[in-house]
Order: structure tokens, then C-alpha cells, then sequence
């Protein structure tokens, strides 16, 4: 049986998907072996396919230049070897602008060169617990919000009871079968990751964490379990181009494991991914040294995914590791009585403006706990903090500026300068003698641009409303004849 | 010529003066050596007299025990050795507790055993201006504040210009004369920490710093020149119960002296001061480890004189050295142009808390610069800030509580919890289960105190205002029959 799919017509960095039929008997997960080639002239590329239950099998594939694709399976099983088949990649529509990759070192851009910002939040759990209702009401706050990145997991924690989707096959603890996977939650998980796409947000994906405490069983799988599952997720989910990959959340809360674990953990999805999809892992303790982070420098490593309460501390990161800093976590906008989750928006939003005017990037998180829907940061629903709208200001701010606004405040073409907690009545600045410039000042609290009236040149200085939260944007709009 | 000062009462730790005639050719700053030997019982303490200048020679005492003291002086000029005599020490007038001492490791009290906690603040020179005004003016400000301490140097800086009163002789960088004492000077300093003691406030004196860079050349002379400086301040200002030593303003910006000199100049002092006054040095950089401070575990040093801007350190600056922490610089309140000397009354409300409730003390300061007086810090005159009256209210708050209030947290009879920026919705906390418990709500900005209803006693949930600068203040009223 050989199925063909001429003409087909697939998008850019959409998504190919072969479906093919074979055995259902014994446990298909661990022993059927499945791949396909993709062949583009002279460049091949070969995704693993996935047994999704009731004997169907799927190879997925996310082509990535225009021109026509053949391909061929490979499998350990007759009946799933040597199909073949072609199809054509036509140009990206509108608002596809490919997977995110890294830019200038500190930066990240579509593939289709498209400058991209993460302004991410967190809504770990949002797809497990089987209510749509709540799901469809964090798509609609995700898509009225300036967030473009969404930290989600895979595994449950030990405070999520059955019923819930699970990703492995059984129901509860006492019947999770780890060597077989649960299609339905996927293909749920899938139709949502398909929802941020369309919202234009990224889907960052947390694969393990160290919030099961052996509940389940699932952070203190062996090295096997972890592979096993690793490939599966790759296969099934990597032809999503708006999919990254972190590794572990809080990593180093994590007992059962050690660095070296997951150093080939993230190897190991550096070598399975065909498309090279961000890749990172988050600490948990705070420290005060760049040296107790995870050591970024290591060449699995996209980008620093951070956790640290200090976002001062981007200027040392940058220093530190030539990647870009994504501070994941810095304490959440919210009234929990946990001390990660119940800072002000005012703080939060500060916080943001600290880490972006230092060339890095920042993660939002709510978590309020007597509101109308649950904390943000777990369930996802509503949003009730101050911080959403100032941080969608922020964005705009960031997106009119210079794509490199570090580059460009070198060079001395646009400066952002963000005063913090210092409320000065006036303050000093450089500018270049030979160019003329315009003035801003920002209330980043009020979300307030207003220019100071003339143009500036040289050393100048600037009053200030001698208020905290303020900032000057400062762009160089002509020569000094 | 011999004077008697048969039947004189002294106040115990008031002082006692001796004034003689002597030489005044030559230089007798230089020349003439001069001290008494003070006796009560088989008690000596040995003073160095200094030259007031127009022949005129002082030795001062400040007793300590009540009783009959005598005295003989010693000198290498006969005119002036061998005067003896000898003085009454009679109790301390109420409000006179005596100099203040390091208490239960990490505290301060006065010599009576009276609790002194320091609530200081900063005015460098406010002494030097020859504005008689101004300085009635500040200290008229300073008795309406909180502040028991005052932070304030002897040698002027570069931006200070002729006239000024000036420490050594001559009036202007040309003809300074660093072999000799401006007299003057020191006799309306000495009026002016007369009038602290008055007012029941510390002066801090801080006795070098690194902002003269070589205008006056005062911070880069000689070691013999350093020791000739520190000798007459001490003979001088040492009897002055109110006294404190702050051997260098940010000792690590001046780059022409190095730790060896600074443990030289502190061991100096420790060996000539009679009353062995507390005695620190104050750091300039800005760090995040203790081990880069000034090694306060050093014995000649008697607690720790901090300029950090994370009040959250004192926790490690407690287990590092078991001495008391005192910030004395954590950012100014203002809206001055530099880092220092902007941040919001809010903001070092918040600090004070946050240092306070670790179990250290934290110092005031405040830099407006287009108000009616220029910066406090620099000049005296008015406070304009927002956080004098909530530094008021959070020392009351610290003196209703117990004198030692960590220890008291440490054994469960009180505890001041102060959540800063975090707004808790609500709090679970841990009581003892035998003895019950009082629970306030402080809004530290607000400044108002809320008793829950009802009493307390094991783990219990608080309700918090969810907003914050939030404290809970927890005091055992009795035990659980």
C-alpha cells in the first residue's frame, strides 16, 4: 500500500503530516520504529513519526524552503516501510513568520528574519484539566494581552488529582503506565499549542519539572523512561513551529537528578529535534553569582532561561554568556502567601523596564488567589494585575525602537534610559556633539510619552518630574551641520 | 602658678576642663606635649591636653565613676607640668546616660544600661559654613526628628570654597598650614556637639574622607601628618560623651591609603581615646558580599559602619560578624542627579523595615536639591522628605518592643515580620502552641497600628491587606493553660 500525495501543497514552516495505518497489537509505543526522510534537493532531513492509538501512525514534518519534498518511511514493521510520496512547500501566509531563532547573539527573530521579543507569562497547567471553558477564556486574556510566549508543562504535579490529562497512559497513580503514552492528551495539547500559533504566541515548553515529589512518578523516571518520553514529545511535537523547549523547570530542585543528567537530556533533544528549536533550562534557587546558574556557555544551550528576582543582574548575564537573557521568572504581579507570587504591579512592571533596558528580556506570572478564576501562573483564566497594560506599553516602546537597542545605544543612535527607583529632578546626558536628537520622557507607570520641546546635542541636561519609574527615550534624528 | 579645683563637681560622664597658661612662641601645636594623669582609687586615666591657642592650654576629662578624682599634669614644659588638683564626680543629671556602648553583641546601649537604638542620618558638613542660621536650623529639624545620631566630617572637600571654617590653620589652599589647628574651628564644633548631647543625639564624627582630592590636601597627607590630625581630635573631642568615631567616609575611594593605613590610623585611635568610643569605618563600594567590606571582625573595631543599598544582607552581615550593623548609607531620599541621592521616601521607608526587622540599624539621609535649603546631607537645614515621620513611627514601634528583639523572635515572646514589597492576601504563621499571642497589623506606610480580635497560639492564618509594606507585630501575652 503505497499512498501518494502529489500536489499537496504545504506552507513554510507549516506543518506536513503522513498518516498510516499498522499494528495495534502488544505495545506499539516501545517497539515500532518508525522514521521518514524529507529529501529538498540535496538535503535531507528525518523526523521520527509517533504511534498515536487504534493502530494509526503519523510522521509529521515542518518544511522550511519553498520547492517540492519526496519522501520515504522507515520502520522496523513491513507494513509502515518504504511509503513514499511528495508534496510542495509553498511560501508562508501572512503572519507565518517561521520558528524563533537567535539573532546578534542577545536577540531573537523569526526565521524569516522578522525581529521577535518574548514578553512570555506562565501558565503551567492550563491544558490538563479537561475544562474548555476555561481554556477558550485564557486564549481570549492571551490574545488581549501583550504576551507572545507562554511557559506551559507537560507532567503533572503532585497537587493535580485525577481526573486530568495525563500525559502517559492510566488515570491515576496507581494505574500511570510510563511506557505508554496517552494520544488523547496530546492531540488536546497539539490543538492548543495550534491556538497559540495562531495567536502569533510561542509555546514554551516545559518538558520535566520537580513539583511531583513521586506522586505520579514522573520526576524520578530512570535515564530510559526519560529518553523514551523525550523522543515521543520530539516527534509528535517538533513540526510546530512555534514550540521551544525547556528542559526543566527549577532544575535544581530536582533530587533525583544531577547536571550531568540533564546535560544529556538536552543533548539528547538537540540531537532528535530536526529543526533546531530554542532550547533551555530554568534554576530555581536565587543566587547572587552568574556561576550558580546552569552554565549557559554549553553548546545545547539557545538562551539563558533565568531565575532571579534582581534584573539588575542582566548586565553581569550578558557579560557572562553571549546568549540572550530571558529572565523567566522574577517574581509574580499577585496576594499569594508563597514569596514568589505576591509582588505589586508596580514592582513587577519595574522590574520589566530594568531587565529590557539592560538588554534582556522578562517573564510575567500572576497569582492572585481570591479572585473569580484561579492563579494565572497555574490555570490560566483572568487577569486582574496592574503590570498586563504597562507591560504591553513596554512592548510598544521596545517595538518602535531599534531592533539592537543595546548596538544602538553604543553607537550613540537611540538610548533608553530607565532611572528605576531614582527619582531625580534632573539628570546630565551624553549625546553626541555631532548629531541632533529628540527627547521622550516616559512614565512608565502612567504610560505617559512626552517630548521635551527642541532638539539636543552634546551634553545636556535634562529635567525630570522627580518621581521613581521614569525614563528618557533618546533618538538621534539628524546631523549637526 | 598652681590652680585648684578644690570642691568642683563634674557630672559623671560630663567633663572636666583644665585650662593653663603657657608658652605661645614657636609652634606649640607641634612642641609643647601635654597630658594628666586622672585618679579615682587605683584608677588612671591619662589624657592628652591640647593648645587652644594665644597661650592658652585645655586638658579634658570625662569622668565615669562618682567620687573624688585628682590629677596632676605632665609636660615637657615646666611652665605646665605638675599642676594638680583634683574635682568631684557627682551622679548623671537625668537624660545624661553616658556614651553609648556595643550591647549583647549586635546592640547599643548607653554606659547606664540604658537602650540607645541608633536612628541616624547625615549632614557632612553642616558646621563649616559659618551660617549661624542655618545651623540653629537644623538643629531646631533635628529635634523635631527621629534622628539620635548624626554622621558629620571635620575636613572640608574641594567643593568647599573660602571663607570656611577650616580644621588646620591659614584660610584657603595657599597658605593651609597642616603643622597647626585652627582653634576656632574647634571651639564651634565643640559648641555644636554640646548642643547634640543636649538634644540627646550621637555625633558620629567622621574623621577622613576621599572628596578633597587634593584641593586642600587633606586626604592624602602624610602618615605623620594623619597622626598629628587624629592625636588633637582626640584630645580634644574625646571627653564629649556623644562622640563616635568614623575613622573614613568611604575609606576604599581614596586611593592614597590602603587597608594597612586605615588598621593603623583605627589602632591609633583605640590607643588613645580614654572612653574608647565606638569606633567603625565606612565603606564606599557597592557589593554583594560581606568578604569585600571592611573586616569588622577586626578587634579594634566595635561594630559594623555598612554603606550597602540591600537592606535583605543584613542577615549574612549578622552571621558573618557578631557586631552591630549599622547602615549608614542605603540611598538618600531626594531627587539629586546622583544614584546616591534619589531614591523615594517610600523606598527608604522600606529599607529601614527591612533592615530593622533583620535585626540591624539603618541610617537617613535625604538630597533635594531646588528646595528652600540645599541637601541635608550636605548642609542641614529643613527635611522635606516623606520618610522622616514613618522613620518616627518605626522607632516607636522599635521601642515598644523588647531591647532585644531577635533574640526575643528566637524564643518566641514577639516578633516583628515585615513582608516589603510581597502583599500577602493572607499569611500562615507558627506560634508556640503553649502561650498566647497579641496580633497587630502595621501599614508601615500608613503608619497605623490594627490589633486583630481575639488571641493567638499555634499555626495560624492571618489575613493580610494583600498591599505592600505590611508588618506584623506578635507578642506573647500569656501562656495556654
Amino acid at each position: 500500500m503505497v499512498k501518494r500525495f502529489n500536489g499537496q501543497e504545504v506552507e513554510q514552516w507549516g506543518q506536513f503530516e503522513l498518516t498510516l495505518d499498522g499494528p495495534s497489537a502488544g505495545n506499539p509505543f516501545q517497539e515500532v520504529r518508525l522514521s521518514a526522510q524529507f529529501q529538498y534537493k540535496n538535503l535531507i532531513v528525518e523526523p521520527d513519526g509517533f504511534y498515536d492509538g487504534n493502530g494509526i501512525y503519523r510522521i509529521r514534518f515542518m518544511p522550511d524552503r519553498p520547492g517540492v519534498w519526496r519522501y520515504v518511511t522507515r520502520s522496523n514493521i513491513s507494513e509502515l516501510d518504504g511509503h513514499d510520496g511528495e508534496f510542495v512547500c509553498i511560501q508562508a501566509a501572512e503572519g507565518n513568520h517561521g520558528p524563533v531563532r537567535v539573532k546578534h547573539s542577545y536577540l531573537f527573530a523569526y526565521e524569516d528574519g522578522t525581529p521577535y521579543m518574548p514578553f512570555g507569562t506562565t501558565c503551567y497547567h492550563w491544558t490538563h484539566h479537561g475544562n474548555e471553558e476555561l481554556e477558550e477564556l485564557t486564549l481570549q486574556t492571551l490574545k488581549d494581552s501583550p504576551f507572545n510566549k507562554v511557559r506551559m508543562c507537560l507532567l503533572p504535579t503532585r497537587d493535580m488529582r485525577p481526573p486530568l490529562n495525563l500525559v502517559f497512559a492510566g488515570t491515576c497513580p496507581e494505574d500511570i503506565d510510563k511506557t505508554k503514552f496517552n494520544p488523547a492528551f496530546f492531540t488536546h495539547l497539539e490543538s492548543r499549542i495550534k491556538d497559540l500559533m495562531q495567536l502569533g504566541i510561542e509555546a514554551d515548553l516545559v518538558l520535566f519539572h520537580p513539583y511531583d515529589k513521586g506522586y505520579w512518578g514522573v520526576d524520578n523516571m530512570d535515564a530510559e523512561s526519560d529518553a523514551f518520553y523525550l523522543r515521543y514529545v520530539i516527534a509528535r511535537l517538533a513540526s510546530f513551529r512555534n514550540v521551544w523547549w525547556s528542559l526543566c523547570n527549577e532544575y535544581d530542585f530536582n533530587s533525583y537528578k544531577t547536571v550531568a543528567d540533564w546535560d544529556r537530556l538536552l543533548q539528547l533533544t538537540q540531537g532528535q529535534d530536526p529543526y533546531q528549536h530554542l532550547r533551555s533550562i530554568h534554576n530555581g534557587t536565587k543566587m547572587y553569582k552568574s556561576s550558580n546558574l546552569y552554565d549557559f556557555s554549553k553548546p545545547w544551550i539557545t538562551h539563558q532561561s533565568i531565575q532571579h528576582w534582581e534584573a539588575e543582574l542582566t548586565t553581569e548575564w550578558r557579560e557572562a554568556v553571549a546568549k540572550p537573557i530571558v529572565i523567566d521568572e522574577i517574581s509574580y504581579e499577585g496576594n499569594s502567601s508563597r514569596r514568589w507570587g505576591n509582588i505589586s504591579g508596580e514592582e513587577l512592571t519595574h522590574r520589566f523596564w530594568e531587565g529590557l533596558s539592560r538588554g534582556g528580556f522578562v517573564g510575567h506570572g500572576e497569582s492572585f488567589i481570591n479572585k473569580e478564576t484561579r492563579a494565572w501562573i497555574s490555570s490560566g483564566g483572568k487577569l486582574y494585575g496592574e503590570s498586563t497594560e504597562r507591560i504591553a506599553f513596554l512592548r510598544k516602546v521596545m517595538e518602535e525602537g531599534p531592533e539592537d537597542w543595546m548596538a544602538a545605544r553604543q553607537e550613540g543612535s537611540y538610548m533608553l534610559l530607565y532611572f528605576g527607583r531614582h527619582q531625580h529632578a534632573y539628570k546630565h546626558v551624553e549625546l553626541r556633539k555631532d548629531a541632533l536628537y529628540r527627547i521622550e520622557i516616559i512614565d512608565t507607570w502612567e504610560m505617559t510619552i512626552k517630548q521635551i520641546e527642541g532638539t539636543f546635542s552634546g551634553t545636556i541636561k535634562v529635567d525630570l518630574p522627580g518621581k521613581p519609574y521614569i525614563a528618557l527615550r533618546i533618538s538621534m534624528i539628524g546631523n549637526v551641520n
